[in-house]
């Protein structure tokens, strides 16, 4: 476990703003945030840009941009000038990537929405490479394609990236949405250079909302550290980040204790999984 | 849409004995009827037999067996000797398939529940085609993996199945658990001969029991008729199950006016799809 290449997805402690994130992450030394961009609007971009730069923080990535499919032509027009606003963003922080998260249909067919998909990449392909901003498909669990994401499974999420080039469109692995899949060490491998982050939480079946409910590392039944070798075996040297999206946490729970079980349970899962092995 | 190929599988109107099953297929002129095998004890197997025969039903399917995986070798045991129990209510009903859920894991890791998944298969495959019953491996939906099934896609499926012969083992097509898939049609068509049964329901998000919050035909975004059409591709002209899970139908709902509204959606949804292409 590489504590260097640890940094903090300040989602998993939603309730925080920037600067109480960011300060988080200096307290615990933990070399990397990854940020939102509802909290970079409540700091204001130059401020953000400020803070991470002050506190010695490298930005892992940018959360989100995507949205692409609507059925309305002057929609999808908005939204890809809202990916333009992310891409500037992501620029400024040095974040080498910006998380797509690809949907919902909108009572679209799921082929014309992946289709949506694919032109809005396609459309902001050039603009996202000039500004050094890697535009990185995260694929989400099968179960959130009715109101986030029409790209559902690492496989789907490759085969949308090769149609442009490594550099410029990645993937991310996020192991709540791809752990499940039987082919994932396959993908993993396909993707390649492609992997543009890891993200890492556990999984328990959610009862409730089906985005916030994920499980404290080492609490549900993901192999965590035969994931994290098959991205270092496809390369992946970035960092690695923890997103512990749960509503019960954010909803009055202990978040310092919260993020610190995150870090000490991150360490434990590689140590105890690599012993076993 | 071929209403003579219809089959009403029971657990869409759970609460019902295997007699008021019947009796309303009976009354709706349905041709076909899936049993669980809950409702075929309580009935005990002779009466059971002699109330699908005396109505003139075909058995689209027995569910369910599987449940192989366990961390301990005598449950194991134990779970083949039910299924082969399962083997014989099949064949006593004269159903040409048995439906397998395969999980979940019980502790284990993933690789090693789907071993055990792979070696259950095997130790009945003989006993099964001995009995003129085909074991019909469903994929669940990946949300499912932690409580049902380890076998989690269409491709699991048939990568699993692959390894038995085609006349012995098969896979379930059931639209609620694969439909999120970008390469769900590819699934089908390398399934052929070996698509043993095709369920239709519909989705939305699960805001509680992922099991039993399953659509009514219409209100979700599975675009049924597309799936219709691939599994007929494929070859298969078995029998299509409405299976509808839905606790809210089951706990007080109008079991009756569930089942007919579900055999409107189902004409309607074969309807204007082709209309509509």
């Amino acid at each position: 476990v590489d504590l260097a290449r640890l940094s903090f997805n300040q989602y998993t402690c939603k309730p925080w703003s920037l600067e109480q994130a960011v300060a988080a992450c200096v307290k615990r030394e933990i070399p990397a945030i990854a940020v939102w961009r509802d909290k970079i609007a409540e700091a204001g971009l130059p401020r953000a840009v400020a803070m991470v730069r002050d506190a010695g923080l490298r930005v892992s990535s940018v959360c989100r941009g995507g949205f692409f499919p609507s059925p309305d032509a002057a929609e999808r027009a908005r939204r890809l000038d809202d990916n333009r606003r992310a891409i500037e963003e992501a620029a400024a922080l040095g974040a080498p990537s910006l998380v797509l998260v690809c949907g919902p249909a909108e009572g679209q067919p799921l082929a014309d929405a992946r289709a949506q998909v694919r032109d809005g990449i396609a459309a902001l392909v050039a603009e996202a490479a000039a500004a050094g901003v890697r535009l990185a498909i995260e694929p989400l669990h099968p179960m959130m394609i009715s109101e986030r994401s029409v790209i559902a499974s690492l496989e789907e999420a490759n085969a949308l990236a090769e149609h442009f080039p490594a550099d410029a469109v990645g993937v991310i692995a996020d192991v709540y949405h791809i752990f499940w899949d039987a082919f994932v060490e396959r993908e993993i491998a396909r993707a390649g250079s492609r992997v543009s982050g890891f993200h890492v939480s556990d999984w328990s079946t959610p009862t409730g909302d089906v985005t916030a409910d994920r499980a404290m590392i080492g609490d549900g039944c993901i192999d965590l550290a035969n994931l994290h070798d098959a991205v270092r075996r496809a390369g992946y040297g970035g960092d690695v980040e923890i997103e512990i999206l749960n509503a019960r946490a954010w909803n009055g729970g202990d978040l310092d204790a919260w993020l610190d079980t995150a870090l000490q349970r991150y360490a434990a899962a590689g140590t105890a999984t690599t012993a076993s092995r």
